[in-house]
């Protein structure tokens, strides 16, 4: 075990674009943990579009990131050292840790990834630690979609919205994606199954829309908030729901950011818009793991992970997300397990 | 029986404030009722934010009014000459009609107003017809309050939001309501019994809000839009609800209105924003009606409303209601009943 711990810390908080002297990356001791704690080695980490919010000093479901802290993140791990019973030597963690080779872990922010059954370590992290149950309770619980219905998917290429669609697809419902590369757009039409899929990059996303949705919108799934939140508003129907999964369109502005112009829909139309945050739904993790590894399983739903070798690379892998320059999940892998 | 007929039509869809030559007052010959309907005079007219919708060529809940046509509105008359069975002469009637002295009734459009208990028909109506129901489904069945929670209700002094601060206060909630003048703030805090009152044009509304809200907010019944909204968004607990009632703050824009800056609130604390629209819920209006009646006989809830006589006083009357010269319900009255 090395005695050396790469660590990344919040050094500023970043304003507009995240900028590379945001966090420092640096050495220091190893930590020690305490009674009922345990040292883990991290395995895998996960980037997220949260991430920037937890670095910013803005309203969240989080506190944010202390400045001078380690940054928070994601994490999957093997035990080191313990001073805990249910958590021994070279098991496997996952759950809420930071971006460090080393750190402690204990029973209320990790727990034990026990058996992964057909999947490896990696594929189960990656797919089943954030963006597999927050597209299955988003989409289920808070989108409530039924057979038949037109459901559009923003950011539909990344891991939430890939996986969403694709679990819209399984209920019956039309299933349109938004993405920003035509690319990604083959890929969840000729790949995933989606309906129609539409780069907002170069299309007239409006005009492209109503194309894609000649029975108007039932449910979207938000992931990006700002425009294309306000086209999608126009049209929802009746009774229609909007699920509030992310803003990632707008983590990055540095003014304040105009809600949709469009937000009168919500009471013409009778909209139901609902924010929700998976940590709400750990409690309910096992049923979503256990319907996804099923239609992974049956190859109803496809997953795709971008794996970044190397944990000094974390920073420039995360400033990706806000471009759209990733397809599926992105971590970044330390040490394969 | 006069022969003349005094009818508002839509003469130019409104830009900005309602202009005097939106509408004409003109007079014409009486209609004709056909097979299966009814000619009904009028008796009140009810005046409400909506009818500025109707009046705009915008998305909307019904089809906007046709330019000439006559003007749509809520209304209360009197049958005086019918061909339908169940429409005698001399019944009294309530539905959507038009701002007329005289129209043709049908069973789709308006219905018996039946026996009215302890109440005069011009109470009946001016409760029982919109606001009453609209108050009393939006907070129960949009916002499901649950005592100790804490309400906020803005255009507090309107008849909408008077009432659903008053369920609210039955229902065991703190309720703070936002109003335009210290006349309407005095009115509902000491006569209507709400705990707290802010003049949002006099105080400053977020450390105001603050102060009346020292547990935050868990349901705004939102009349208003805008940057009131705004305010509010700011301080909603986790789980919070948010009635999309009505947006009369921005009904007179005439440049696009950004939606609220505070948007990303709904993911941080996992908000519902539901709009809704009465006509959704006419089918269940005795229950409303069942349940406001006694809650007023009891001296639970009062009642406001502002008469206004004669028909020729309908336009300048409804201009009142965007800039918040009235208090409770505003109706036009042509002839008792």
């Amino acid at each position: 075990m090395s005695e050396v711990n790469r660590v990344w810390r919040l050094r500023k908080r970043p304003a507009g674009e995240i900028s590379d002297d945001v966090l420092s990356f640096e050495e220091e001791s190893l930590p020690e943990p305490g009674e009922g704690e345990f040292l883990f080695r991290l395995n895998y980490l996960s980037l997220d579009p949260t991430n920037r919010i937890w670095m910013s000093d803005v309203a969240q479901y989080m506190p944010p990131v202390a400045l001078h802290a380690h940054m928070r993140g994601v994490v999957c791990g093997t035990v080191v050292r313990s001073h805990h019973p249910d958590f021994a030597e070279g098991a496997i963690v996952s759950g809420v840790g930071v971006w460090a080779d080393y750190q402690i872990g204990t029973p209320q922010a990790v727990s034990l990834m026990g058996d992964t059954g057909p999947f490896p370590v990696v594929d189960n992290f990656s797919t089943f630690a954030i963006v597999g149950p927050t597209a299955y309770f988003g989409l289920l619980d808070i989108g409530k979609p039924k057979a038949g219905e037109t459901v559009v998917v923003s950011a539909a290429a990344g891991g939430v919205g890939s996986i969403a669609g694709q679990i819209a697809k399984i209920k019956g419902c039309r299933v349109v994606g938004i993405t920003g590369s035509d690319e990604k757009c083959a890929w969840v039409r000729d790949e995933l199954g989606f309906d129609a899929a539409i780069n907002y990059r170069t299309e007239d996303v409006p005009s492209a829309l109503a194309a894609a949705c000649p029975a108007g919108i039932d449910l979207y799934f938000d992931n990006v908030g700002g425009e294309i939140l306000d086209v999608c508003l126009k049209r929802m129907n009746l009774y229609g729901r909007i699920v509030s999964c992310g803003l990632i369109s707008q983590l990055n502005a540095t003014e304040p950011v105009p809600g949709p112009y469009n937000y009168p829909m919500i009471v013409m139309q009778r909209l139901r818009v609902e924010g929700f945050i998976i940590l709400d739904f750990l409690h309910r993790y096992p049923e979503a793991i256990a319907a996804l590894g099923q239609w992974i399983a049956e190859g109803k739903i496809q997953v795709r992970t971008q794996i970044v070798d190397g944990l000094e690379n974390a920073l420039q892998s995360l400033k990706k997300l806000y471009t759209g320059a990733n397809t599926g999940k992105l971590i970044i892998r330390v040490e394969d397990v």
